[in-house]
């Protein structure tokens, strides 16, 4: 049917071009500061134009025969030195406009973003100043204006992080090996804020989960009685593992 | 420092150009068979090159303009009437060597995947075919040997799958108004398999949680006593929302 495949072809070209596109990577990488109770997020300094001086999410573009996690390993090589870091994919924001180097005065192309997620310890984490820009651990209670829609990134990764302190273990691999209940309660409180608050609950409710070692140890901080030192147990969890958690 | 910045160029020099890339979107659109306790996934046949006459998820290339989502939902559009269709991102896919279309005489530029996820009522899923090409529920357990790493996305997809049906009310949306229980069961076999497989326990945790309504009324299917019919109660539901249930 020639006559069918002719309207097919002019339904074709009427359709807008493909877009072209430049793919970046960028890492909402959180920790905590559990002395000073303080949800943080790694920040830098751009050093160059579009949104020149403004604090993002480190970022890279995706060069030639890379894949996506490399090009997230390898900025964030360049920023912090960490154990184990391990990344997980975020969410993809790739939406006309979100970048001006799309203007036809640019580079005409899309700039699509894929984040990436992880939290790290803290004490653990160095940053790496190269003596040319900035690069902070923020208050995400006290954030800049951010570049590009990173405000945006920042909120998706927070609410990934409230998800995954609710209902898996994933605060153990932040605190310090041995850690008293409490602190383990702040960490929630400091990352959850209000909507995390009977101490007593959460104590009983972790306590009788059972993957809670007690190392018998007890410290003594400040006023009040000396408190446990408690143990994550890898092994006595592994049941739970893959399972939901509720700790709220 | 001149010197300093001379190093820093010459380094930027040594380091790949960045990639250029078309963007697309594929969708993993799974449905139940109920009657059949078959679990299907939408596929296309491609009518074109590369991977000509192989089955596909229904994906297309992000146009000028367009978001990621209005690109999803213009391609399942054209392949599929249902109600109520929501998409949900599910995962990028965008290393090197995915598309043969990246070959240097070929177009020469990397295609990445940005996939979405949805689950659809079967019995309201209107499929369109427009005359040239295929279009069919494949049974998961019986897939083809799929174009580009679409057995990979959609693998993601099932991990996904059973997850939220683990772990979220989902099957109520595409279960009937009125089910049995053992409807219900069946929907969580077909997509779990063997890994689930108490009845007894289901139906006890499931009428402890309350919401599921007993309208009273009673359906003879084949032998055995009649079974009650049920509606999932979204009031009762309420204080559930956004915690994860355990149904296993």
């Amino acid at each position: 049917m020639p006559g069918h495949n002719k309207i097919k072809i002019v339904h074709a070209l009427k359709q807008p071009p493909l877009a072209d596109f430049k793919v970046g990577v960028d890492n909402v990488i959180f920790s905590v500061d559990t002395a000073q109770n303080r949800l943080l997020v790694l920040l830098v300094m751009r050093h160059q134009e579009p949104f020149l001086n403004s604090w993002s999410l480190p970022g890279t573009l995706v060069r030639q025969g890379e894949s996506l996690e490399d090009a997230a390993y390898r900025i964030l090589s360049e920023k912090i030195r960490v154990k184990n870091l391990y990344l997980e994919q975020l969410y993809t924001f790739g939406g006309p406009s979100r970048d001006p180097r799309e203007a036809s005065d640019s580079y005409g192309v899309r700039y699509l973003s894929v984040s990436y997620f992880a939290l790290v310890r803290f004490e653990e984490a160095e940053l790496i100043a190269d003596g040319v820009t900035g690069i902070a651990w923020y208050p995400v209670k006290q954030l800049p204006q951010l570049a590009f829609d990173h405000n945006k990134i920042l909120a998706y990764g927070h609410r990934r992080l409230r998800n995954k302190l609710e209902y898996s273990p994933v605060a153990f691999e932040v605190l310090p090996e041995v850690f008293t209940l409490n602190d383990l309660y702040q960490l929630y409180t400091t990352v959850l804020g209000e909507i995390f608050s009977d101490y007593s609950n959460f104590r009983a409710r972790l306590l009788k989960l059972g993957f809670l070692y007690d190392t018998g140890i007890k410290v003594s901080r400040g006023a009040g009685r000396p408190a446990s030192l408690y143990k994550f147990d890898a092994e006595a969890f592994a049941p739970f593992k893959d399972k939901p958690l509720v700790f709220l």
